[in-house]
């Protein structure tokens, strides 16, 4: 296989500034929660990237001083030497790879929430920041004077000379995501009326002078950059016809311009979930500002196709592909290209996993296990350690999420034989029929990237629609085990808060569903019938089948006892673009009500303040909590005697089996399973 | 002044195993969030409480493995010998001051989010947790096998061992706040049918075990104690009843127990808001558990005053005064007591900032700044450095917050003197009124605190009722002016999420009020009729008005463009303590709605989905925005020549006039003014 021709283009060195982009691959910003916190972990997670072929690989926006103090969520500042130590590791180590390492240069004016600093917020005339509390912080900030906008330039120049003296060759400002420089850009925050207000020459001012001290401070050693999000949703940004205008006033200051959308509140434009946006949707965006400006343009927008990237940079509209996400979940994107093995790319699935678990203090991927862990456990995305003992022969029961990673894993590592064996005809376990659920598709790239591999690995064989038993797994042959046999839905309606099933519904009963039922077994209400959704979950689950019923022409209501509907999908950014799609679809919703019966003709329960609520339904769908289907794994383990006769080593249960999680936990206990750390082999049965 | 008589008992030596509390006052395990990751700001925390008095200083819950890693928010774990490392540097600091050192080992089973392990989560029976997402994690937890349980009490012995070998004179094994053990205690959670299941004995075992494992492991050489939440409002604990049975059960094996109340759930029970729990309020708790132990008892209660823990001693019910919030914010206060100060004891508001604060990162206190810059910035709650130059005479306008704890630092530090002036004739600025607001009494003792300090200092001196113009100040005669002159709220209905004024809003108006004019003005709508009060800032001001007029026998409506109402007071645990009691007052809540215009007749606005909205009502309460103050720091700075003129060195602005914040920052704001880093006299003037 080799780089294929319509791709070329993408191996193009481009020069920017004094530096050269050594290909059209460039690893925009993006936050770990490693940072100067963990700089071990945050040197190694970058270097995988540079290794894997970025031609750029950046720093996550880093805080040029305490007035814009994240920590310890979002953990990269540049205020000082001690930092610049932990970056200089993480620069290094990209270095080694060939790629350019860059920064991003960052505060957050207003919207920052300075916990630990406790510096008074700046801002450009003293509004309070959109964001609401708890997100954003509570109070006015201060308006910045001239000499406050004097101190943070330079305060921008100090940490570009720092940056470049740990050797970083690119030096991002961000005025993007409505953080301090989008602030002065926008007259939704900018009222000013000195120098540095009124005309959009105006509100630019603060970042071009900021623009044009970091170029004078390093301008030479440096390529400079600066990120624009032009196009905000909503009142709080400014026009894409403000960002043609401003691309075209500091394009003589700039090497590179990195574009993007969205601001604090709507991160999920940017970084989209892909229920919600489809890929390459920024690009007729970016090509109104392409005109204004002659330097190379970095843009993102969920690229995980090389077809379409190179079709972008063919276009003209953009002459470097950005990306985050798919260096998140694929670092090797770049080489598989130019090698030609796309069908070896893992492409990210836009699920969002990655921002919502920064948000928790740890950067991690549902597609990728290895993301965050290439200096603690030492894995790489691409390289599997021999087995120390590669004569076993592993039956993996259940192809899941967890089944299919440790399957792979297994076999990559040179086991003699790898068994999957799954009960249906198909690979991916729960998630085969997820994927069919509105908005979900490209969540099938979990399984596809999988089924790929499964068929490329000698010793890796998939043995489809067959059901295992005990006996069968003694029969088997094999010296390892591995259960992955996921989970199953509650249908009694017993939920996280109550833990007791709910009263009168009948499991089974005809109008009593669960999502197994629906999505697995296909059932249905009768046509056109009201369904209650009970979401006591919070996940993606409750708030996709209440969708696909809404779709299906069901008359819909959701309830939950959470304060929100889809609670979890604040996290990953789809909540509010669910719920609006939900209400447009005239699906009813009721938060904050715990139901206490059900009954054929309805369900009962209370809200907040215990008040009565009923509603009227034909069918209820319970979305409450899974349970682990582990049966085979119990029954298994508790005659060793008779797995030692069957020659059987060891017995391991993983993923949804062992406790039910997110799609990310379930993988990546198969993961840990066939790696090194957990040398298959070693293990006790059971 | 001398120890009170009947303070006395608090001073009395209390024997707990192998060692010996020189009194009677615990500081109980409290979080700070610096932990084993900013071990130096811990050390130097924990030093000052020792310093302060304390017979005993305990860290935090300490994770013994990662299947309860809590990083980065909660981040002391015990795991390891590198942990080790990190908490003997508290350790020895605190034994420097003569107190024992605790540790609370703990693990958090269903509850704990594992952010970074990424294990699974442990539980008794598989239940999921009950705490909602995004603040819980989702997924059905791992049942514990008998071979996990043997793990992690071994995990508690080893970690025992660990915290001994450290340094640490008291283990505590967390057994309260629905986490691991509480969860194998609770019915809510254990369903076993082995021997950790069934019968109280049986749930009870696993915590036994530990408990017997740790005393083995360091009992000679450390007191054992655990802490028992022994009531949690809601389905998920255990009763009473059960807690006086597991006392007993457990007193063997104990040299001390520690008591309080709650739960994950319902935090707001322990770590008691004042905005709706009493001083004391536990007692009656602890006395019904106190016939089943004959060992020490410590319990918390939200103790602040040292009669009432005479009281609560000298009535048998505990014998020894448990504290986390006294003692953030007072680190001295048992010295104090001993020393018979007991008007300079800075008491806890319980304004529950402190546990806000945590949650974001860092714990802080809105009475003491100094608390959490013991380490980082030098400070001491008790000990002021004298002022580098003496020969200062200070002018503080403003005698809100900002001001007093300006005026008292720079008077403690030893100013010639230091001028306190209000154009009101009382002290405490903005908190004044605000603490006649339902439930926010105690937060009086901010004021009162300072007042008496101020009446102490004779270097200091209050000039009420004096508003001051800028040529009044040139001419007054100071060396230094500080202008902390506060804020006021909007009355043109502006919100931080449109930046624009209500349309139809007229300030001034006699349908329109604003907080001021309620409560500093005393203005009032016609009586009887119906407010709607719009919070679109989410503190505790809109909903404490709504309160106040419910109260007063308006007929009122909340609206909030927030997903919750008081969606801050979610942070200080009050939040749904405050909600129940509007909606028993008989207010009606809107949520998600923005209004968009206002007549006398009512408001209009747009819910979630821009739905309409819309309610009659005859006056409208705008809490949406504050604006500084700063009228007279821009006079005066304005004219450097005039000021040069007066002879005055320096102008600072500090407070709600240099930036509208919570209570907490604009106090440290005076704080910082006034003591060592930004030393006075050394600044430019402006
Ligand atoms: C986990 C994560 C963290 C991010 N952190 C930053 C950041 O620190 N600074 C920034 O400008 N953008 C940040 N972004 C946005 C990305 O740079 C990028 O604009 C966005 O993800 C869209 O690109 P993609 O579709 O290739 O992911 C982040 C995105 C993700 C997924
Ligand atoms: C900031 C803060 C952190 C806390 N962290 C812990 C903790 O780590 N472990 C624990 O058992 N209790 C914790 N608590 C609860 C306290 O130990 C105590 O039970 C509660 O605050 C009531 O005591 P008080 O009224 O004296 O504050 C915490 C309390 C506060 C205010
Ligand atoms: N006894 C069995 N024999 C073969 N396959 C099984 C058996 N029990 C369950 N399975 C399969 O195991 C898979 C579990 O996948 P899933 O629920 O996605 O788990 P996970 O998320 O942990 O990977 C399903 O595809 C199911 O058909
Ligand atoms: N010109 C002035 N002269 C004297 N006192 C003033 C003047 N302007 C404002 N004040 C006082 O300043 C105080 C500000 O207090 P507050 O609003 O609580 O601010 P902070 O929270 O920053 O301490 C108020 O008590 C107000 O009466
Ligand atoms: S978590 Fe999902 S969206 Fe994020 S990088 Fe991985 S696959 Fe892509
Ligand atoms: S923040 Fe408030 S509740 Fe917490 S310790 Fe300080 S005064 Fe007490």
């Amino acid at each position: 296989m080799s780089l294929a021709d319509h791709h070329k283009i993408l191996f193009e060195p481009v020069a920017i500034g004094p530096k050269i982009l050594r290909n059209r691959f460039y690893n925009v910003p993006h936050g770990t929660a490693y940072g100067v916190l963990r700089p071990s972990t945050w040197a190694s997670y970058r270097a995988v990237r540079a290794e894997g072929g970025w031609a750029a690989v950046s720093a996550e926006f880093s805080s040029v001083g305490p007035s814009s103090d994240e920590f310890p969520l979002h953990s990269s500042d540049i205020w000082d030497d001690e930092d610049g130590r932990r970056h200089k590791l993480m620069v290094d180590s990209v270095h080694r790879h060939g790629a350019l390492a860059g920064i991003e240069l960052h505060h957050g004016g207003a919207h920052a929430m300075r916990r630990v600093s406790r510096e008074p917020a700046f801002s450009a005339s003293g509004l309070a920041p959109e964001l609401p509390p708890p997100a954003g912080p509570l109070g006015t900030p201060k308006v910045m004077t001239v000499d406050d906008i004097e101190r943070i330039e330079q305060a921008f120049a100090d940490a570009a000379v720092r940056a470049r003296d740990v050797g970083y060759d690119i030096v991002e400002v961000l005025a993007g995501y409505g953080y301090l420089f989008a602030q002065f850009l926008s007259t939704f925050h900018n009222r000013r009326t000195d120098e540095y207000g009124g005309s959009l020459e105006n509100r630019a001012r603060f970042w071009l002078e900021t623009l044009g001290r970091v170029r004078d401070a390093v301008g030479d050693d440096c390529a400079i950059a600066t990120r624009l999000s032009i196009e905000t949703q909503g009142p709080w940004g400014h026009s894409i016809d403000d960002s043609v205008a401003l691309v075209r006033m500091a394009d003589p200051l700039v090497d590179l311009w990195d574009l993007n959308v969205g601001s604090v509140l709507d991160w999920g434009s940017d970084i989209s979930p892909s229920r919600v946006i489809p890929e390459g949707r920024n690009l007729e965006l970016f090509a109104r500002v392409r005109q204004a400006t002659k330097k190379p343009v970095v843009g993102v927008s969920r690229w995980t196709s090389p077809d379409l990237m190179a079709q972008a940079v063919r276009s003209g509209v953009i002459d470097i592909v950005g990306s985050a996400r798919q260096s998140i979940a694929d670092p090797f994107f770049p080489q598989k290209v130019r090698e030609g093995r796309i069908e070896d790319i893992r492409e990210c699935m836009g699920i969002n996993h990655c921002i919502s678990s920064l948000d928790r203090g740890n950067m991690t991927c549902a597609q990728n296990a290895t993301a965050g862990e290439e200096y603690r456990r030492g894995w790489h995305p691409e390289r599997f350690e021999p087995l120390s003992r590669p004569d076993v022969s592993v039956l993996v029961v259940g192809a899941g999420p967890a089944g299919m990673e440790a399957a792979i894993g297994l076999a990559k590592r040179g086991a003699d034989m790898v068994h999957l064996v799954d009960s249906v005809d198909q690979l991916g376990g729960h998630l085969g029929p997820v994927v069919r659920l509105p908005g979900l598709r490209e969540w099938g790239r979990f399984i596809d990237h999988r089924m790929i591999q499964i068929d490329k690995l000698p010793n890796l064989q998939f043995i489809p629609s067959t059901r295992l038993s005990a006996d069968d797994v003694r029969d088997y042959g094999a010296s390892h085990v591995v259960v992955a046999t996921g989970a199953r839905w509650l249908g009694t309606g017993l939920t996280p808060g109550t833990h007791e099933p709910l009263q009168g519904v009948v499991e089974g009963a005809s109008w009593v569903f669960t999502p197994d039922e629906l999505l697995v077994r296909g059932k249905r209400p009768a046509e056109k019938s009201h369904v209650t959704v009970y979401d006591a979950e919070g996940g993606y689950m409750g708030t996709s089948i209440a969708q696909l019923l809404a779709d299906e022409g069901y008359k819909v209501s959701v309830v939950t006892p959470h304060s929100q509907v889809a609670a979890e999908g604040d996290l990953t950014l789809e909540g509010p673009a669910v719920r609006a799609s939900l209400h447009s679809s005239g699906v009813a919703m009721y938060r904050e009500v715990s139901l206490t019966s059900a009954r054929p003709e309805g369900v009962i329960g209370v809200g907040e303040f215990d008040q009565p609520f009923s509603l009227k339904s034909d069918a209820l769908v319970l979305v409450t909590m899974r349970s682990p289907i582990d049966d085979l794994y119990q029954e298994l383990t508790i005659d060793r005697e008779a797995l030692h006769e069957a020659g059987i080593e060891a017995v391991y249960c993983i993923g949804d089996a062992l406790s039910p999680r997110p799609l990310a936990e379930a993988m990546f206990d198969g993961h840990r399973l066939a790696v090194p750390g957990h040398d298959i082999g070693s293990g006790e049965p059971g």
